[in-house]
């Protein structure tokens, strides 16, 4: 259950047929910032017990995910760069309402439909890619993004009811898919 | 070899006996914040790979410290709070020289003197701690902050040659021992 809204992906699959690497050097940079999110959740919220629990397996399963894909770069002879980030994730963040608890449920939950985009991403590129060790490196990853997702919105509901947070997690997911739609970024793991 | 100069502990142990619970809770903001410094460096020297694997080791072993901290505070009755941290990160940041590649020296060196002065810390509480369990504790760790600092300190060597590393690890070390001389802050673990 990845809760997501369906949103075309030809233009996406299109830009991972003509820029695979930038796709994957993309895919590393997104790791690495999945353990920023996570570490900042602990920082924000360290009072919340089973949230700096959570977040520390993710922060520490993310920076192996980054280093996962650091060496499959180097195995493929491309070269790990600094790369502008898709604007999938300043616009997804722009949607976290200011007022706490509000904020922690949204942060929580956007935080989960990128895990969630993520998931569904990586097996569409298990399936889409023919290179078959590529195709096995995504299908290994995405079992860890659906259980993220899991976790991220099984913590949004320390603050708030169930039922405010799915109807949120809903109205998040509308919004996303529409995120990527709209997209016009150059390719990206979320453009 | 932690290349600290002195400064005097007494101001300091007088608040250890006096406030050991604020001492504890900072210590697990502390071990948090060791964290963030890792994955921040992570985060900006991104292209280093070596640095970005050191990092990677130290954000997972300052985070299960975390919670080791979070569990010893359970076990002791103590709740984890909030605290307003020492001056003392922030003076030893405010050192950090604002261009590349004097900056990630300085950012390293800074990191690797809070490590450095956290084991002597530790050092310190676990021969002075009447609580046997307690003193155990801050032993099991030393060795820990030791090693970090050496790491810290070989990291800043990929940014500068050894000697002009080394002259500035001692600057900024006199400096350190300075700004503990001078503190006025309330019971924290660099107070």
């Amino acid at each position: 259950m990845l809760h997501l809204h369906d949103s075309p992906n030809e233009r996406w699959l299109a830009q991972v047929d003509a820029a695979l690497n930038d796709i994957l050097i993309d895919h590393a940079h997104c790791e690495k910032k999945a353990a920023g999110t996570a570490l900042n959740l602990i920082f924000h919220y360290v009072e919340n017990a089973e949230l700096c629990r959570e977040m520390t397996e993710i922060v520490n399963e993310e920076l192996e995910h980054f280093h996962l894909v650091l060496d499959l770069l180097a195995k493929r002879g491309v070269k790990f760069r600094r790369l502008s980030p898709s604007t999938y994730g300043r616009k997804l963040n722009d949607l976290v309402r200011k007022q706490e608890p509000q904020r922690a449920v949204d942060r929580l939950l956007v935080a989960g439909l990128i895990e969630a985009r993520s998931c569904e991403r990586f097996r569409t590129l298990a399936d889409h890619v023919t290179d078959h060790e590529l195709a096995e490196f995504y299908r290994s990853l995405f079992e860890a993004e659906a259980r993220h997702h899991t976790t991220y919105v099984r913590l949004a509901k320390h603050f708030a009811p169930e039922d405010v947070v799915m109807q949120r997690l809903d109205e998040l997911a509308a919004e996303e898919a529409q995120i990527l739609a709209a997209s016009e970024d150059p390719p990206r793991m979320h453009s």
